[in-house]
């Protein structure tokens, strides 16, 4: 075995453990169990898929995918934060993720590394079409899942409709026409009590 | 919301349930649980990324990965058979994926349907260089797997030295670099009692 397929190797194994990190979502097909982090990417790699067409500006959906596909590996040693946590608890979060991608995407050899470690950096800077794309993905998702679950992560952590609203707010560029969406859903989560009103 | 937003939700929903479909593979970073299909199909989307350098024929990896993110929606309905279970099983299993795949698939907008359907039966058929590469990553992921926890799901489903490498030759053409790496743990795992002999 050559040095670079067993790098390849101990990168893919390494990946298992993102099934381990548990994230505040709530699996309601599977008797509202928390989501892991590894199939919540798969989840919204495949939605950046089907809500393409909505896409402002011509977005690269292969690059899209790779970014969703990669995008929480660094939680592997930094764990989950929830969206709506204290601005201080977020901002130690991306010293330790920015950490981990060194460490985990390091694993690979180096002719794959520095692609990968752009590309979520690219996702994390938020500046890219592709990457405002995919964070309006990862946004959504939870939405439309809490939608369906009578206000699931909302409801259980007393979310404010300001906080969801100020979370969504890539999709008002990114993705114009489903911005609408967004914000009538909210609006009957508000009516029906799964978010908090001040 | 127009019609076609709400079948991409109702689909982007209805995937929600493909995380409450267990396969006999265990996870050893999450205390040896049964894996899921929809962390499974994030996991093997990314190994296609990583190993893509070995494929034989130049493929497709956005394809491949798209593939590889669908390849086993089918089973919301249909189920999860074993990879070694007996051929009649699996005979009937065919006939309820392909009703799925109707079914699953039918749900998406009709811009959206075809495409999804023709992709799905494309990596069944496997005749294609996309579709060959990506079911080798299907089966080489197990095996990795199975290399790092004793045996895994071989060694308590009683598996088969033969079966096993019946089930990766699609390596043998897509990825010839990778055959002689699997040749290999095929037999470090027969020495070490994991796999049975006859």
């Amino acid at each position: 075995m050559t040095q670079e397929l067993s790098q390849q190797i101990d990168f893919i194994l390494e990946l298992d453990k993102l099934k381990a990190v548990y994230r505040k979502a709530l699996i309601k097909a599977d008797n509202n169990r928390y989501e892991n982090s590894a199939e919540h990417s798969w989840h919204i790699s495949l939605t950046a898929h089907v809500l393409a067409p909505y896409a402002d500006e011509t977005v690269d959906i292969s690059r899209v995918t790779l970014m969703l596909l990669i995008h929480d590996i660094v939680e592997i040693d930094a764990g989950d934060t929830f969206a709506f946590d204290h601005h201080t608890i977020l901002g130690q979060q991306a010293d330790k993720e920015i950490a981990a991608a060194e460490r985990i995407f390091g694993l690979l050899p180096a002719s794959q590394r520095q692609k990968i470690i752009a590309l979520w950096h690219e996702f994390e800077q938020a500046e890219t079409p592709d990457a405002q794309f995919a964070k309006a993905m990862d946004r959504i998702l939870p939405l439309i899942q809490n939608m369906q679950n009578e206000g699931g992560s909302w409801a259980q952590n007393k979310v404010y409709k300001h906080q969801v609203i100020n979370r969504n707010q890539y999709l008002e560029t990114s993705a114009p026409k489903l911005w609408d969406y967004v914000l009538t859903q909210i609006d009957i989560a508000t009516d029906k009590g799964w978010l908090q009103i001040e």
